[in-house]
């Protein structure tokens, strides 16, 4: 069964702001803060915790809950940003990953995190 | 048409991973703070620009482009966390759509910012 | 009478983290997510007021008093960070100070964003 | 002998704006940004490593540098957004510097990375 997609998110936040006059907020400029807000707080459920603490977050209830939280915060900043600022995401999905296909092929950068920047 | 949906998403960042030996560096703690840099690289295309600036944003091709590459990015971290700290962003999306229902009363709220924080 | 000096902070940081056995958590690594977390904080302080609501932030003192607390936990962790990393704040800051000289010379930015980015 | 004073700093940053007509540009707001963003920069030197790694990054030019270049953006930031906004921050570090040492009495936290959250 289909999951959730970008359109259908779309459509129930288009809902949303508009029945609380919300768009008059939604500038591109203050949403890219508040989904960079959202992102602050996901990096404080791990600030503390070591590489392997963080593997095993689905272990710790309040933990994963608060993650499961700002994840779907930060996806619907992404869909409802895209919305407002005119940005096509499923489009630029499908060129981002063929680029990366491109940018990282497999065979050169095996294991290797130094060719994962930039 | 159906748009691109989590689940999509989800099989094509575990296959690109996978064929690059990536797993090993997508901790939980690690991609939090890869989306949040890609969310500060987001607040960096808007930081000088008004309100009016960014919501004509669409007509700025150079800096279009550089936000649907952003919003790409920090989704498909967003994808990709969800997936090895083992959150379920499709149940967690429709548990957070109706809390935020029940928080934000569309007649209660309606045209106000302050009761969009906290 | 000169302000606080960063070689102070620094001090009062290594005291304070020695006092609490917390040098343990202090890695590079976790100090830039806690700054990083910080930041976000700070966002979500101006993400919904306009420019000029802003800019009147000292006339709001509660808002005032979030900002204030924001900027000096973000600075604690600047320097913090710089000590645990081996890094001379003061020079780093002489070199950076004539290299920005250069590259934005009065001149030639005047009043223009665009140059200030990059 | 001192190192650099916050005043110090505000008096140059003062300087570099106004014979730049950057004053314009400094609301609150954006320096907010722009402060998040290069906290974004500084995230994506650390993001790949291991805790470790982070910490022997003294061993490393090309990334200690970075870091030192974030570190002095960053506090550049800090000390303009206290200045635009009438914010205090010697006397706000004294206040914030007096609560984090009753919030976190030594006996009680110590060792313990969950008390430092909250």
């Amino acid at each position: 069964m289909a999951e959730l997609d970008l359109g259908e998110i779309r459509e129930f936040l288009r809902g949303f702001a508009a029945d609380r006059d919300w768009d008059q907020f939604h500038t591109p400029k203050n949403l890219a803060m508040a989904l960079a807000g959202e992102a602050g707080e996901l990096l404080e459920i791990f600030q503390w915790l070591t590489p392997e603490e963080s593997s095993a977050i689905a272990g710790d209830p309040v933990r994963a809950r608060a993650l499961a939280d700002e994840l779907v915060d930060i996806l619907q900043y992404v869909v409802r940003l895209a919305d407002v600022a005119g940005v096509d995401l499923d489009a630029a999905f499908w060129a981002k990953f063929e680029e990366n296909a491109r940018r990282y092929p497999a065979d050169e950068v095996r294991g290797s995190a130094e060719k994962r920047s930039g």
